[in-house]
């Protein structure tokens, strides 16, 4: 079997992959979750014709011959009924969301008025007929969806939810994603320390990874380089509804994972992509719709793999539709030189410059066992499979990690 | 006092907001926080030269006349140390992350090679002299800095933080901040359907909002339009470090928010920004560092000053040097009549076109109590105060909010 492209292997995951199922939430607890239902308006909003401003209702008819002085006959506030209707020659002082008298039919903004006396208010400014008023329902109707099934619930519909008093939330679920790391050279995050081991760094990026996209990952450890205890771990590891297994899943003679995972019932769909870093990448899946992933035992070919692979499977299976992350053009600040064949992922600083367009720069030594130059990443420059060099200044496609959501500058 | 531009009025309130402490937090609990000291590494990483490829340990020298077959003396493995010293026409097998034995200098790729016959190899390409070798502490220096004061916790930092065994990482704490919504007209969630009433949405909204930064605020609920009330509410909302107040902030009558605020002692610092939406937003500081906004009673405004206002300053209280959302240039997707002397925040929908650029797109009505358009946003259009109108195609900057971290399309 040759080598996929990255392309061929998240359109290969992604057939295999789909949501979860589906539960009821909390509100409070639904954000960033995605609405498994439609959610119906229970009311109309706002429930009748309401003011948009501080002001005075008023008949428009009574302001035609430019300023005039009406009588104040009632003070409506947000939340009250009106107690008058606005005749001619009329007014009512109004606050912003209180409904509109019957007989007004425009509101004049306070800032457009004087009280000359008690009970009297001269109209310096006429608004056009209609102004500042805001009709019923104009916000959501009664009966219609006030959101739609695949929607995520950002904070701006969780506002929605609330004002149709969506207590609950009916959400697609969250797969459960176990996590193991494998290898003799592994060494523990409670272990004492071994200068001659490798501290297990892939669990806990894979575990921050999952928890990034609001999955509380379980750790399974560390297992060793023995195909009794490799199997017991992995077989553990296939109650969840994803496996994630670091390390162990390379060409060279020690191991294991592959057929281990065989002889557990899964079918692996490929374990070759043309990618840097990354390779080597197992995907398979199992008859009760579980899927695993082997990933490079490289703390950053692991880290770089979950975001073009892991993240999108679960995020579809969360019932996201956007899977992917978000891609930018940006500038080259400096040349760069590859190998071709392979799509080149290179850990970048990313910021805006003068005139509003992104800068990329390379966050140093690329190696795949170089976690500093990961940690200081904003995002990955992606450099497509045929590319061999690139000149300063060229134009690249840059991917967003999470933190290029925050600018030090307003921007604006 | 007159109106104070979006971007006077982030200063003034920067100029009063500083991180809020630290506190030490479990590794697994770390992600997204901001470290408030340095974390020294206590080991080189690797700890000595080891192999970054599955492959043979050679001495270079061996290779000089082209394809050779050498004996294999030894078979290293990840986690353990060689047994045997590399001597001339001499070869080890060895794993990717295990140490190179004395002797090697170089290390040939498995697909390089060849077994003509047990313990044999063929070496059928030479790589450059010292290839496929990490050196000792390239990743990580012992006593220096794995990572800086100042760093956002992101799933790569912590990969790291677990390289160095740092089970606790000191970090900014977070402020605890209380949210209670204002008015005679609002609803509670948990209070029966009244059609008269206008349900509370900016508390849920204001929460998700907390929520998606990584503050679990505290809901005060409503507070009626009675100085005796609203005083006692807005006492209890001052024994936390941010007070989110909503509604009552405009220039009418029935507004009591301010001067009850004066009366517990907060300064007022500024009460009118030239934006829409989001006018009128006050913002006041108190003797022991309480600061308090006075946000729209409208949702979709009280949500657009939160984003301007509020997240900077929540973000600078946690530690963060990035404290304003992103933004990118997009293309208007059809012509924007505006009018001048305020910023004007228009919520749209943003995607990518075939060509790479950003499309931004009004997501319909634009009035400030239009929550639909404002679920239904990724981010916001902004308008210059002086700016009137735009045609189609003009370039504007848009703000995005987080679902703009994902993406349909992979787009590499």
């Amino acid at each position: 079997m040759g080598y996929l492209s990255v392309a061929e292997a998240q359109a290969c995951i992604l057939e295999y992959v789909r949501p979860v199922g589906r539960e009821r939430v909390p509100l409070h607890e639904s954000l960033g979750r995605v609405l498994a239902e439609d959610v119906i308006s229970n009311r109309n909003h706002p429930p009748f014709d309401v003011s948009a401003m501080d002001g005075y209702a008023v008949r428009h008819d009574d302001l035609r011959d430019g300023p005039c002085e009406l009588d104040v006959v009632d003070d409506i506030r947000a939340g009250h009924m009106p107690r008058a209707k606005v005749l001619p020659g009329k007014a009512a002082r109004i606050m912003t969301g209180a409904p509109v008298p019957a007989g007004a039919d425009t509101v004049v903004r306070v800032e457009d008025t004087e009280e000359p006396a008690e009970h009297r208010v001269r109209i310096l400014k006429a608004p056009k007929p209609g102004a500042n008023i805001r009709p019923q329902g104009e916000n959501l109707m009664r009966g219609s969806a006030a959101v739609q099934v695949g929607a995520t619930i950002t904070p701006g519909v969780l506002a929605l939810l609330a004002m149709v008093k969506c207590r609950e939330a009916t959400v697609f679920g969250r797969p459960e994603v176990a996590i193991l790391a494998t290898g003799d050279e592994l060494e523990a995050l409670d272990e004492p320390l071994d200068e001659t081991k490798v501290p297990d760094a892939n669990s806990h990026a894979l575990y921050a990874q999952c928890k990034a996209l609001g999955i509380e990952a379980r750790l399974l450890g560390i297992a060793r380089d023995n195909p009794i205890e490799l199997k017991a771990k992995l077989a553990e590891g296939l109650n969840s509804d994803v496996l994630l297994a670091s390390g162990g899943v390379s060409v060279g003679h020690h191991d294991f994972v592959r057929p281990v995972l065989e002889s557990l019932g899964i079918t692996m769909h490929f374990w070759r992509v043309a990618m840097r870093p990354g390779h080597p990448l197992a995907f398979g899946t199992g008859q009760e719709r579980q899927c695993v992933f082997g990933l490079p035992g490289n703390p950053v070919s692991s880290m770089v793999c979950f975001e073009q692979f892991v993240a999108p499977a679960l995020r579809r299976m969360m019932g996201h539709r956007r899977l992917f992350r978000q891609t930018v053009e940006a500038r080259l600040a400096h040349p760069l030189r590859d190998r071709a064949g392979r799509m080149h992922f290179v850990r970048a600083r990313i910021h805006r410059n003068a005139s509003g367009g992104f800068v990329a720069e390379s966050t140093g030594a690329q190696g795949s066992g170089v976690l500093r130059s990961m940690a200081e990443a904003d995002g990955f420059i992606v450099v497509p499979e045929e590319v061999e060099a690139l000149p300063e200044g060229a134009t690249v496609t840059v991917q967003l990690l999470d933190e290029m959501a925050w600018a030090k500058e307003a921007g604006i």
